[in-house]
C-alpha cells in the first residue's frame, strides 16, 4: 500500500517536511494549508518539488464550514472553494479534504448538507478534483463517520466521497466495524493518527496529543483492517498534531513516523517484514570513558574483575558472574565523561534480528572489520545507543569474545585479594537509559517494534527539578530489562545519568564488600528509614542495616525487593539489587529520594 | 492574615525550597512529605532551620487512606499515623493533613469514618497534634467538602478538623457558599490554588496544572471571602502542584506565588496596597545595542529622526510624530545584537505606580542620578524588561526629556530630505515581548496586578518550530497595548524577536516610502495573497498592492487591520500597521505567515 504524511505532522519549513518525508521513504503527503501559505514557492513549484522527491501529492486539506449553511453562506462559501480547487489543480492534487462544519451558521439538516456537498462537488469537478467530506470529532451536528457517510450517500456524486480519519473515529469510541458498510471506493481518503487515552477536551486532545500509531492507546490496526475489508485502495496517511513533534526535528520524526506504518502494515497482513528475533540476555553493557581509573576503580569495589582486552582496539572487559562490562577510552571523545554507549543483546539469530531492524529503519552500524574481529551485526537505537546482537559461546555464531585476550584473571577467581573479590552480583539485572526529550514515545514503539520486547505502564518520577517519566521494555522472562526515561523538559540535564543494575542473591552482604572494598554508596537520608518504619513493619535491626549501608526497601503484591546506588562517575552509575519472591518492579517509590540524594552529592562534590 | 506555602510548590531540594519562601517573605511553609523524605536534614534541623528563617512550620502533609477501613487496616493506619504524628512533634508543627481515603478497601460509610478518624485525633492529641481532614476531588467515597465537613462534626474530637482546598472545592463546581455553615475554629487550615479551566480528568488538572490564585479561572477570592466569614484565623496557604513550577528556580517562584496572595489580600479587603495607577500611554520605548548603524539605518528607513541626545550617557532619542524610541548603545554588553530592553509608560503618578509596584514584589531599579537626570521611578517586569514611570510634558513632574540635548531636527520637519521623511507615524501602537517560558502566566499577572491593565483571552499561533502563546495586556482606552508572548519550550530559541508596532492612519502610503527610502521590508509568499482573495472579496487593485508591498489583511467584528514587519536587526523588527474601524486584535491569523517568513529571512541571510 501507498504511505502519506500530513505535513503538519512535521516541522520546519515545506520543503524541510518534504524533504524529510520523501527521505524517509514516504510515498506521498497531504499539504496542509498553513504550510503552503506560509511557503515561498508557488504551487506549481511545489508540485515540481515533490515530483523531483518522487512524491505524490495525495490531498489538499483542509477547507471547512461550507455545509448546511443558508444560501447567502452558501454561496461566500462556493466562491472561497474554487478559489482552493484552482489551487489544487496548479498543485497536481486530485483530492481536497472538506471537514463537517463547526460554524454557528451551520444547521442540522442532512438534506441540505447532502445538496450544498454535491454543489460543491460539481465545481470541484470542473477543476479535475474530488471531495473527500470528513466528520470532525467536534463537529457542530456532524461528528460521526457513519452520519457524513450518509450525506455522502445521499449526495451521490461521483466527485464526492468520504474520509475516514481514525482519532476523529476512536476519540468518540464509535464502533469501526460500521466502516464495513461503505463502499470502498467511496472511501477517498485515509488518515491514520494515534493517542494516548486522555480524559480530556477532545478538540485539545486532538490538537496537541496525537501521536503516531502504535505510540499511543487506540487499535488503530483494528480500523485498518474494516477499511482494508471494503476494498478502500487509496493510500495509509499520518495526519498528526502533536506539540513536541512540532518541535523536533522532522528528518527523525519522519523516520519515526514511517516506521510506524511499517508496523501497522505489518500488523493488518499488508506487508510482510522479517520476523522479530526477541533477545534472551544481556551479553554486555560497554561504557565509553575518556579516563579508565575512575571506572575501573568503581567496578573493582563492585567486585568485577578484568578478565580480558581486546587484541586491536582500548577496550578491556570486566566480569563478574554472568554480567560483563566493555570499558572503552577509544570514542570517548564524543561524550561528556564515562557513559553508556553500546549494549550486547544475546540474540538467538543475530542477523535476523539486525535484518528486521533494518526494515524498520533502524541505522544499521558498520560491522566492526577490525582484524580478527568479530563481525558483529548493530544498530543504533533512538537515543544513539548502539545495540549488538550476540551469540556469546554459540556454536556457529562469531563470538565477540574471541576478540579479546584473557588476562589470565578468571571472573570468580577464589583467592582473589580483598580489592577484587566478587560481592556476588550474578548477572546484569536492567539498564536504564535516558531518552532524547521528543522521543520517549518513540523509544517504547522501537524497542518493542524492533526488538520484540514488551514494553511497561509509564510511571511519573518526581525530581527536586521537574518530573520524569520512565518506561520499562523486557522480554518475556525478564532477563532483558531496559528502562527508558525522560526528563521534564529539552534543557532537563538532571537526568542525563545512566545506570548499571546488578542483581545478586544478598544485596546486604554485597553494599558490605562493596563498602570494605573502598567503595562510595549513594547516602540515603534518615528520614526515609523513619518512613520506613512507618509504612513496613520490619524488625529492628534490618531497618538499621538498611540505614547503616543505604540500602532502599520496596515491596509488591509479588515480593520484596532491595537495592542500594554506587556515587556516579561521568553520567553513569550502578545499582546493586535483590528481588526476592517475583518483585516485578524497579522500586520507583524510591527514585525521588535517590534523585534527590544524587542531587546533593552533585552538589557536595561540585559536580 | 498569615500567608504559608507548601514546599510541593516551589523546586529544588528542602533547604532552598525554605530559603525561597523566607526570602519572599511568607510566614509558614507546609512540609510536604517527599521533601522531607528526602532531606538529608534530621527533624529537628529542619525546624531549627526554619526558625532561622522566621518560618512557621503549619502543616506536615499528607497523610492519606486512613478512614472508613476494615479493622485491621485501620490498626495498620494507625501505627503508621503514630510514626508521623511523632514526625510532626519533631518538627514542631502541630497540624497534620488527613486526605480523604482512594483505598479500594475504604467503605462508604460515614460513621465507621467518624470513628476512626476520633481514634485517630485521640491518638494525635498524644503527641500535641491535630487533624485536618480534607476531602480530594477524587477521593473514592468522600469528595466534596461539606461530605468531609459532616464527617468532621459526626466524629465532634476537638483535635479533628477540616481543611479546605480551593482547587478541590472549585474543580468540582461546588458551591463555595456552604462554607460558611462551618464554625471557623474547625477550619483547621486553608489550602489555595488556581488553575486554568481545562476540560481534563480532575487528578491529572490537579497534578499538573494547578497555578498562582489570579493565575487561573477560577474564584479564589470568592471562596476565600466565604472562608473569612467564618472567622477562619489560620494562614492563608497555597499549595500548587505545577509541572513547570517544578522546573523553574524557586526564588522567583516564590516570589510570584507571595505576589498572588498579596493581590488575593487586596482582593478580599484582607490587606491595603496602594492603588493601583493605570498607564496612560507609552512614553519610549529603549532599544539597546552594541552597534548603532544599522538601527539608525531602519529607523531612519522608517522616517524618524534623531531630535535629541542625552546629556550624560550615549543614549539617542527618535522620534516620529507622538512614538519615541530611545536607542542605547551603552549597556548593549549583557544583550546579544540589538534588543528592547526598557518602556516608558504616561503615568498619571509615577511615585503611585513605583509604590504598588514595590508592595507587590517587583524589584525596583535605582534611579537615575547621573547629573542632570530626572529620577525616574522604574520598576523591573518578570522578562527583565526596565518599566519606567513616565510624566512627559506634565508640569509638577521631571520630565525625563529635560536630559537630552535637541539636536536641532525637529521630529517632523517639513524639508526633511527624503532619507528622513516622516512616513506618517503617530504613536506606538503596541509593543510584544517574549516572556520566559516559566513566567508566562505569572507576566500576565503581574502586568494586570502591577500595572492595572486587562489581559486579554489567550492564542496558540503555529511557528514553523513549535507552538506559541500570546496574551495582550491594555489598558481601558488601548493606549497601552502589550503582547507577551511565550514560545513552546524552554529551549526554543526562534521566538527571541521583539517588536515594537508603530500606527499610522495609511499604511499603503507608510510601506511605499519606507521602501523609497530604502528599507527592508519582510517578504509575504505570494500563496498568502492566494488565499487573501479566496478569503475577502477584495478589489485586485487593492490586492496587488498588498501584494507589491507585502501587507498583510485581517479583517474581525469592529473592522480591518493591514500591517507590514520590517527584516529584524538583532533581536528587534518594526510593524507598521493601520486599524480601521475599531479593529482589536493583532493580526494573529496572520502571525503563522510572518513567523515563517522571518525563519526563511534568516535562513537566507544565515543568521
Amino acid at each position: 500500500m501507498r504511505t502519506s504524511i500530513a505535513t503538519v505532522s512535521l516541522s520546519g519549513p515545506l520543503t524541510e517536511k518534504l524533504t524529510a518525508a520523501a527521505r524517509a521513504g514516504f510515498d506521498g503527503v497531504e499539504i496542509f494549508e498553513n504550510d503552503l501559505l506560509a511557503s515561498p514557492l508557488t504551487p506549481e513549484e511545489i508540485r515540481a518539488r515533490c515530483a523531483d522527491l518522487g512524491l505524490s501529492i495525495d490531498l489538499y486539506q483542509p477547507m471547512r464550514d461550507l455545509e448546511a449553511v443558508p444560501a447567502e453562506e452558501f454561496a461566500r462559501g462556493l466562491r472561497r472553494a474554487r478559489h482552493k480547487f484552482e489551487l489544487t489543480r496548479r498543485l497536481g492534487a486530485d483530492t481536497v479534504l472538506v471537514c463537517s462544519s463547526v460554524s454557528p451558521l451551520a444547521v442540522d439538516d442532512d438534506a441540505l448538507a447532502a445538496e450544498q456537498l454535491s454543489g460543491l462537488a460539481d465545481a470541484a469537478a470542473e477543476y479535475g478534483v474530488r471531495i473527500a467530506y470528513e466528520a470532525l470529532a467536534w463537529g457542530r451536528h456532524v461528528n460521526t463517520y457513519d452520519h457524513a457517510w450518509r450525506i455522502v450517500e445521499a449526495a451521490g456524486h461521483p466527485a464526492l466521497g468520504t474520509c475516514l480519519d481514525s482519532f476523529h473515529i476512536l476519540s468518540r469510541g464509535s464502533d469501526p466495524k460500521g466502516i464495513e458498510d461503505i463502499p470502498g471506493e467511496k472511501i477517498f481518503f485515509l488518515q491514520l493518527a494515534d493517542a494516548p487515552l486522555l480524559a480530556m477536551d477532545v478538540l485539545q486532545w486532538s490538537r496537541h496529543y496525537r501521536c503516531f500509531p502504535g505510540q499511543g492507546g487506540f487499535d488503530v490496526a483494528g480500523l485498518v483492517r474494516h477499511v482494508l475489508h471494503t476494498g478502500y485502495s487509496g493510500p495509509l496517511s499520518l495526519e498528526v498534531f502533536n506539540d513536541v513533534f512540532r518541535q523536533a526535528e522532522a528528518g527523525p520524526t519522519a523516520v519515526d513516523a514511517r516506521r510506524s506504518l511499517l508496523l501497522l502494515q505489518e500488523t493488518v497482513g499488508a506487508a510482510a517484514l522479517p520476523e522479530p528475533v526477541v533477545p534472551t540476555g544481556i551479553a554486555f553493557a560497554e561504557l565509553v570513558t575518556p579516563d579508565t581509573e575512575p571506572v575501573a576503580a568503581l567496578l573493582t569495589a563492585l567486585g568485577f574483575t578484568r578478565t580480558a582486552r581486546h587484541r586491536g582496539k582500548p577496550v578491556d572487559l570486566w566480569q563478574q558472574g554472568e554480567a560483563r562490562i566493555l570499558v572503552n577510552t577509544g570514542p570517548a571523545v564524543r561524550r561528556a565523561g564515562a557513559g553508556l554507549a553500546a549494549i550486547g543483546l544475546e540474540s538467538p539469530d543475530p542477523a535476523g534480528a539486525a535484518r528486521r531492524a533494518e526494515a524498520l529503519l533502524a541505522p544499521v552500524l558498520p560491522r566492526r572489520r577490525a582484524v580478527g574481529d568479530a563481525q558483529l551485526d548493530a544498530v543504533a537505537a533512538p537515543d544513539g545507543t548502539e545495540l549488538f546482537f550476540c551469540a556469546t559461546d554459540r556454536p556457529g555464531h562469531p563470538d565477540w569474545r574471541a576478540d579479546f585476550e584473557p588476562t589470565g584473571h578468571g571472573p570468580a577467581a577464589t583467592a582473589a585479594t580483598a580489592a577484587t573479590a566478587a560481592i556476588g552480583v550474578r548477572r546484569i539485572d536492567h539498564l536504564a537509559l535516558t531518552q532524547p526529550w521528543h522521543q520517549f514515545d518513540e523509544a517504547a514503539l522501537f524497542h518493542r517494534s524492533v526488538l520484540g520486547l514488551r514494553a511497561q505502564e509509564s510511571v511519573d518520577v518526581a525530581d527536586p527539578y521537574g518530573l520524569l517519566r520512565s518506561r520499562a521494555v523486557t522480554n518475556d522472562d525478564d532477563t532483558v530489562r531496559i528502562a527508558l526515561t525522560v526528563g521534564a523538559a529539552p534543557t532537563d540535564d538532571t537526568v542525563r545519568a545512566q545506570h548499571i543494575a546488578l542483581a545478586t542473591d544478598d544485596v546486604v552482604a554485597a553494599a558490605r564488600r562493596f563498602r570494605a572494598a573502598g567503595g562510595r554508596p549513594l547516602p540515603v537520608p534518615g528520614n526515609y528509614y523513619d518512613d520506613l518504619a512507618a509504612r513496613f513493619d520490619l524488625p529492628d535491626e534490618e531497618l538499621d542495616t538498611y540505614r547503616e549501608l543505604g540500602i532502599l526497601y520496596d515491596r509488591d503484591a509479588h515480593g520484596v525487593f532491595r537495592h542500594c546506588y554506587t556515587h556516579t562517575v561521568g553520567r553513569v552509575f550502578f545499582e546493586l539489587l535483590q528481588r526476592d519472591g517475583g518483585y516485578r518492579g524497579y522500586g520507583a517509590q524510591n527514585a525521588p529520594v535517590r534523585l534527590a540524594a544524587q542531587h546533593t552529592a552533585r552538589h557536595l562534590t561540585g559536580g
